[in-house]
C-alpha cells in the first residue's frame, strides 16, 4: 500500500486530538454562576469553591482536599508545605515537565530514577538504590493512571524516613487495592487541566490525610497569610476562582459517565490492537480500577516494521493527533541534563518507553467508530511500502 | 458622643468592603463563552485569550502583553525571564506579600528600601544607597496607583547596570507624564484579582517592550515548553483560561466608566475629609492620571486624637470594612525579618505609613451617599469620648 492510499483510507474529516473535554451545558454553567453574580464573590475561597472541595473530598474519599489554580502550583506548595528546605527528591523522568520543575522551584534537586516496563511507574528497587543521605522525599507519578507500587514505596519511605508524595494528575478517580488512590502516601496532587478527565479549564488540588499540612497548604496558597496580620512563610497565589469551581461542580456530575464512555473507546482499541505485531498494550492492573484518561501503546520498531515517530507523523496526516507522552524525558531538558541521575545509561526503561509509547486519542465523546478507524490505521501502517524518508 | 451613639449614627445596613467588583451581565458572559463551548477550547492560548491580550496591549499602549493565571505568577516569571540566577533585588517593604515572595521563589534575596511619604513609592535616594555589588534588579511598586519616580529609577538602573521591574498591580490604566505607566522600566506586572479595578476573578499579565523577553515569558508560563520537543528551562504553569479571558473582555468594556465612578467616590472623600484635623490625604500626582483603585488616608494619631487601628475597629462596628494596606510590612514577616535590610530603623517612612494608612472603601457601585457617611464617620470618630480600651 502506498502512503497516499493509507491516507485516503484512514484520513478523518476533522482533526481528532489526543483528548477533548466533555462540556456541561452552557445554560447549566450560567445557572451555577448565579450566586457568584449575586454576591459578586469571584475568588478567595468562595461558596462554590467550598462546595467543590467538599464534593471532591467525598468523591475521592480523602480527609482534606484543597483546590488550586492549577496542578503545578498545587505540587509546588505540597512540597513547600512539608518544609523540606534542602536536599534531593527522587522522581521519575518519564512525566510532564511540571514534576521536575516544582522540585527545582523549591530549591531542591531532582534525582531521576528508572521506571517499570509494565506500568511506567517508579521502580521501587531503583528508588531504594538512589537514596543518599541528602534524600528527603520520593515523588512518584501514577502515569497514565497506573498506580505506583504504593505498598513498596510506602515501606521504603517509612524505613528510610522519607516523605512520599504522588503526582496523581493522570489518576483522577482511580482506585487501588479497594481504596481511593489519594489515600496513599503523605500527599497527592491532582490536575484539572483541560486535557484531564475531570477539568476546571485550569485547576488542581492537594489531597492529604494530615490536617496540619492541609492547614499549612491553605495558608501558603494565599501568600502565606494566616490572618490579616500574620504571614507564616513565602507563599504564593494558588487560588482557584469561582468561575473554575462552578465548571468543576458540573464536571463532577458527569465524570462517572465520562469514564464509562472512555472505557468503551479503550475496549475498541484493545480489541482491534490485541495481537498486532509490534504493538504492545499495557496490561490493566489487576488490583486497580482504571479511569481511561489515556490510551498508551508501545511501538516495538523491530517487530512493527516502523518506529513510533514514523507512525505518529503518518497518523497526523490522517488528522489523528496522538501524543508522545513522555518525550523528551525530563532528564533530557537542558536544565537537568547535567545532573548525574540524568545519565541515560541509568534510565534504560524510561529511555525505551520515551521512544516507544504513543498515546492514542481517547475522550468520552469520541465515537467508537472513529476509535476503530484509528486502531485500524495503527495496525495497517506497517503495510505502507515506502521508506521512512518518503514518509 | 458615646461610642454607641457613633455606631447608631454611622452604622450601614450592609457591610461595605474596601472594594467590590463591578460585574458584566451574566447573559453577556454566557454569550462571550459561546465559542469556547463550540470549540471546547478551555485554555492554552485560546481565541478569547488572544483577543484579551491584544485588547489590553492596545488599551495600555504596550508592545507585548502576556496573560497569566494571577499577578503573582506573572511577577514570578517576569523575574525568571530575566535570567537573574543569584543576588539581590531592591524592593519596598510597603506592599502586598507577593512582591517579596516572588523574589524569594527566584532564589534571590529581597533588599528592603524606604519609601517616599507623599506617594509611598520607593525613595530613589534610598535605592541608590542600597545598591551593592550583588544587586541585580530594582522592583518598584506603583502603590495605590501613584507612579514611582520612573525617571529617577530609570537613571539609577541605567547608571548601575540593573534591571528595573514594576509591580503595577495597583496601577491599571494609570498614565504618567503622558504615557501609559506600563511603558516605564524593563517589565511591568499587572494583577487582575477580584479586588482590582480591572478583574478576571484571578489573573494577571506581564507587559514589556522587549520581544525576546516576551517570547521567553510565553515559554516559561507553559512549563518552559518552546515546542513539542524542547523545554528551555524550569517554567511553571502560568496560563489564564478562557473562562477568565471571557470575563476580562467584558470588564474591559466597562473599565472607563468604572474609573469615572470611582473618581466620583474619591471626590466625595476628598471634599469631606479635606482639612479634618489629623487626617492627611495623599496629593494627586500632578503628572499622572489616577485610576482611583484605592483611597488611602493617613491618620496622624497625635493630631487626630486616636490612632488608625482604633478608627479601623470602630468603622468595622459600623459595617465599614476598611483595610490597613500595608500592615504588616513585608520586612516584618518571620521569613524576612532577619535580613539586615528589614531593620525598622532603616525604614522609618515605611514603618510610619504602615501604622498610619487606612484604605477606605472605593468601587464603582459604591453610592456617593454611602461614601459621604463613611467620610463623616472618619471625621467624627475623634469626638467619641471613651478610652481606647472601651473602644
Amino acid at each position: 500500500m502506498a502512503l497516499e492510499e493509507f491516507i485516503a483510507r484512514y484520513k478523518l474529516s476533522e482533526s481528532v486530538y489526543v483528548t477533548r473535554p466533555t462540556m456541561p451545558s452552557r445554560e447549566d454553567y450560567l445557572r451555577m454562576l448565579a450566586p457568584v453574580w449575586e454576591q459578586r464573590w469571584l475568588t478567595n475561597e468562595g461558596p462554590l469553591h467550598a462546595r467543590l472541595e467538599r464534593a471532591l473530598a467525598e468523591h475521592m474519599e480523602v480527609a482534606h482536599l484543597s483546590l488550586f489554580c492549577n496542578g503545578t502550583t498545587a505540587m509546588l506548595l505540597a512540597l513547600q508545605a512539608m518544609d523540606i528546605t534542602e536536599g534531593e527528591v527522587i522522581t521519575t523522568p518519564f512525566t510532564f515537565p511540571a514534576t521536575a520543575h516544582v522540585i527545582h522551584w523549591n530549591r531542591l534537586t531532582p534525582v531521576f530514577c528508572d521506571i517499570r516496563e509494565d506500568t511506567c511507574a517508579l521502580d521501587p528497587e531503583a528508588v531504594e538504590a538512589a537514596i543518599t543521605p541528602r534524600t528527603r522525599a520520593i515523588l512518584g507519578v501514577h502515569t497514565y493512571g497506573f498506580p505506583c507500587d504504593v505498598e513498596a514505596l510506602e515501606a521504603i519511605a517509612a524505613r528510610r524516613g522519607l516523605r512520599l508524595l504522588y503526582d496523581a494528575a493522570p489518576a483522577f478517580g482511580v482506585r487501588c487495592k479497594g481504596r481511593s488512590i489519594l489515600q496513599y502516601g503523605d500527599m497527592s496532587v491532582l490536575s484539572f487541566h483541560a486535557t484531564k478527565l475531570f477539568t476546571t479549564a485550569e485547576g488542581g488540588a492537594v489531597a492529604t490525610r494530615n490536617a496540619d499540612w492541609d492547614r499549612r497548604i491553605r495558608f501558603l496558597k494565599n501568600f502565606g497569610i494566616a490572618d490579616e496580620e500574620t504571614v507564616i512563610g513565602p507563599g504564593i497565589n494558588g487560588k482557584m476562582s469561582e468561575l473554575q469551581a462552578a465548571f468543576g461542580l458540573l464536571q463532577l456530575e458527569q465524570v462517572g459517565e465520562e469514564i464509562a464512555r472512555r472505557g468503551a473507546v479503550a475496549a475498541v482499541y484493545r480489541e482491534r490492537l490485541a495481537g498486532v505485531r509490534g504493538i504492545r498494550l499495557f496490561p490493566e492492573p489487576a488490583d486497580a480500577t482504571m479511569n481511561h484518561a489515556y490510551f498508551p501503546i508501545r511501538i516495538i520498531a523491530g517487530e512493527y516494521g516502523a518506529d513510533r515517530d514514523a507512525l505518529n507523523v503518518a497518523l497526523r496526516k490522517c488528522n489523528i493527533i496522538a501524543r508522545k507522552y513522555y518525550f523528551p524525558l525530563c532528564s533530557h531538558f537542558p536544565c537537568y541534563a547535567d545532573l548525574p541521575s540524568a545519565d541515560p545509561r541509568r534510565l534504560p526503561v524510561a529511555e525505551r518507553m520515551s521512544a516507544e509509547v504513543l498515546c492514542l486519542p481517547i475522550y468520552g465523546t469520541l465515537s467508537p467508530d472513529i476509535a476503530a478507524t484509528i486502531a485500524d490505521a495503527v495496525a495497517s501502517f506497517p503495510d505502507v511500502n515506502e521508506t521512512d524518508e518518503q514518509r
